[in-house]
């Protein structure tokens, strides 16, 4: 993210002799100097007979002698031969992530850290909150706090409200970082995507509450998290980045959570690192993950 | 193992002021070295007012004036008052382990490296299979072969062949090194703590056939193995050792398994370690492994 | 450290029969309540005939008929029987720690989000820094920072304004959380076993400066982080915890640093913690850590 | 390797615009399906103006309408316009590993259980040590064993005669798979690139002789393996693979030795598939995994 300015085209379509070479070929005749390269292709699912390619490919702006509108006018007809899906964007337009918390300091601290140095080169233009514990906290980064309590009674309302201030700040992405309610349909309706949770259990295990609990009592050896899209299937959508932790009999549930802390903060770090340089690409329930 | 003779006390009771205070004067009366020790406090369950201790004990067999028929006489009164469940065992005596596989060949090889070498220093009377894949590579290293095949149909009497020849050898352990048959509720019933599986897959994740494709359709970014003492209840017996290892989106359901024959082996093979140095003790549905 | 309050006893002495019956059996006269106990004894080293024993006793402190002072004093004449070196230390007395930081934001966040949410249950009495990039952060959570500038000629007077403010405010344990700057050696011998440093490499490999482009120019395919004690040469102190993170040939100098620092906050965090809680041990140039 | 056929083009050239277009076009035009593409951009070194491309491309055989012979004829011309150093090889032809061993087993186990299963696809047209270990076990699974005794006075001799063996047997790599000993600096020349060994420590820690007694001297808390290619200068050729595992202070230099082994197999493995599916490209006195 420290480099030069660069776009990052990444896209998908049905397998086939050539993607790459007319891909690669377009931006050459246009000079394009690439960076980075990920391709990935995908084999085709039962009944399918065709498979699908995915790409990711950086290149540096100015070997360009256009910017992105102009390239999105060039490359559709390639594109449209292709029949790709694909986006391109700009490491000099920063994303808008809303970061939605509760009371557990850890995950939000790791973000403001990582924020606060441009590792993460991102405009936070606000944080949600269903309690006023880091208010102070955060506004004393700069940071708008907006307090929306939710009860059982009140959450369609306040799930409505978080969509209006998300709109309001034009975020690009939501970020879940121990927010600890459930994210209404329409929520994830309304940004298929573009809604990152972290779950503190290695999925599929120990889904919903209490995850640690669950597995205290089943005696797992490792502990973990998932970082992963958020869908209207609590803890199902499609899986950005996971991790473990050893833990052993002598450790409490009280100390799960303490390690767990660790590896939820690392994992929501490493999946909207990803997320954001478009490294993700969502296909069915799963995803593909260019590194 | 290359050390000098040792017995292993492993116990466990009821909590209480001083339990470590009568072992050890116990031992330390007798002029008796400790070697290593390592203690667990289990706080009481849901329910429950008192907790359990469990310990295990290394001593220097050459220290104490008496061989174990003596110690375990002399112990009964200590180990009455504490209402404590316990065994002692002998480093000379080599355990009996007996070894069913089917036609994967990585456990075998692996256990049978660490055999060859002393690393694992055990009797091996005899290794079991429902094929006959691996009857050369066995008998060559001078251990007897069984080939017991399994239907659906033999499958009650099939096991209660193997039941047969692991008592005529006189079998201490039985382990499934990706033996990949049920064993029937009568052997699981007749030995318990003292069968030991390896399950591909991270439990309690993907019970049962085929972990791998249902990791691969989950889309899982870590895959695992799972050592734990079999019961009638299929993959759900405590759980002794578990390990994981990364994929990605690049790996097909055959990437999956030539990476889960890595760990399952390395799980395994430190697993019944835990297991044949009584390193292991079975509370309710869990283990405790003073690794 | 959510639990009532306890005493840990840790302590070293030679190796000999009895030693835990002694110590348990004192604990266990006076009713005391064992919660975790660990023990090892370490071999003797080339050319000496006697090992070293260690250990580490949490005793909940309402069991006993007596506060510190008092068990101090009728413990010495065990402790002198055996020759032991030891302390105890109680639960309820906040150890005070004084952190040292440069302009790397990621362990000091680290450390703030731990004790901010009484994870880390100690006193922050002061933080030091050569810049005062972090003025107003420190200050905002209610920590007084003090802006101690360092350059080559001024470092002995720093050095020396830094022990002036450590004593003043009765600091237990000085951590350097990627302070960059050498600690003198007066400093060092006034606080043996007392200053914890993070040093960003895998320690031996890499030492002194830039190790990240040590171990970009070597071509490693992990890369580490150390926690030590500072001793007056330059990385060479007692380790007390490690880990790494895996890379590949596509990740620059910059891309190590940002790994790194994942790393790095988390094995400072653990070494921290085994230190304020007396799991650390050292013997010669080593560490017994009972984790 | 268990699927349909395939051609492995490995290839670096100076990096300029239009690479990819040029090699994707060529593959293309004559209908390839590419299987799996891997690419990396080097940065220029210091002192350079012009960085590095590296490519790795699976192009199904059958998709081609000519064999490696006509590929290689009518690829020359862009691979000259592009200053590149490439190789292609076709899956059908199963690579010739010679493997060294001494007196260890765990290596030697792992590797011929992957050759067994044809995890590893490769030949073996025989086995080489300086000791008759494991003549019998080696010979019983139908592969050639060759005695060569080493001595310090005999070591020139015997190098040479394993070079001998080597070109008879027509070998493409060899494995010093815990060979132990030193590799003449005539044999190093002879095959560049071509001779991997497991180091049994964390390189550039620990280089030498004995590196698990270097490892407990130090007080490390995790060891390592380093699979690396050897060049004259000792331990020092280009890593290809590492991994570590974590220890304490309770083991001993006999338990590192036995945990190490299990990283030593999996990293020699791993790092010898690696080189056989040609994933690996030399670069100065580094290595391009393409994993």
């Amino acid at each position: 993210m420290h480099r030069e300015r660069y776009f990052t085209l990444s896209a998908s379509c049905p397998d086939r002799v050539g993607i790459v070479a007319q891909v690669s070929g377009f931006i050459a005749e246009h000079r394009g100097w690439i960076l980075e390269t990920a391709l990935h292709a995908e084999p085709p699912g039962d009944g399918e007979t065709v498979g699908r390619y995915f790409m990711r490919i950086e290149i540096k702006a100015d070997s360009l002698p256009f910017m992105l509108t102009e390239f999105r006018e060039r490359f559709r007809p390639v594109a449209e031969g292709l029949q790709m899906e694909w986006k391109i964007t700009d490491s000099a337009v920063k994303k808008r992530v809303v970061i939605l918390v509760s009371k557990q300091e850890h995950c939000l601290y790791d973000l403001l850290a990582r924020w606060q140095s441009r590792e993460l080169d991102i405009e936070i233009p606000c944080i949600i909150s269903n309690h006023d514990t880091f208010k102070g906290f955060v506004e004393w980064h700069g940071i708008p706090f907006h307090h929306v309590p939710v009860t059982r009674e009140t959450a369609p309302r306040a799930n409505a409200e978080i969509q209006r201030i998300f709109e309001e700040v034009g975020g690009d992405t939501m970020v879940l970082a121990r927010y600890m309610q459930i994210v209404s349909p329409e929520l994830c309706a309304a940004y298929p995507g573009r809604i990152l949770n972290i779950h503190h259990s290695f999925l599929p295990s120990f889904v919903g509450a209490k995850p640690y609990h669950q597995a205290y009592a089943k005696g797992v050896k490792l502990i973990g998290a998932t970082c992963h899209y958020v869908t209207a299937e609590l803890d199902q959508g499609p899986i950005v980045e996971q991790d473990v932790i050893r833990i052993d009999h002598s450790d409490s549930v009280e100390d799960m959570v303490r390690y767990g802390k660790d590896i939820e903060k690392a994992v929501l770090a490493r999946g909207l690192r990803y997320h954001l340089e478009d490294r993700v690409l969502i296909h069915r329930n799963k995803t593909v993950v260019f590194r």
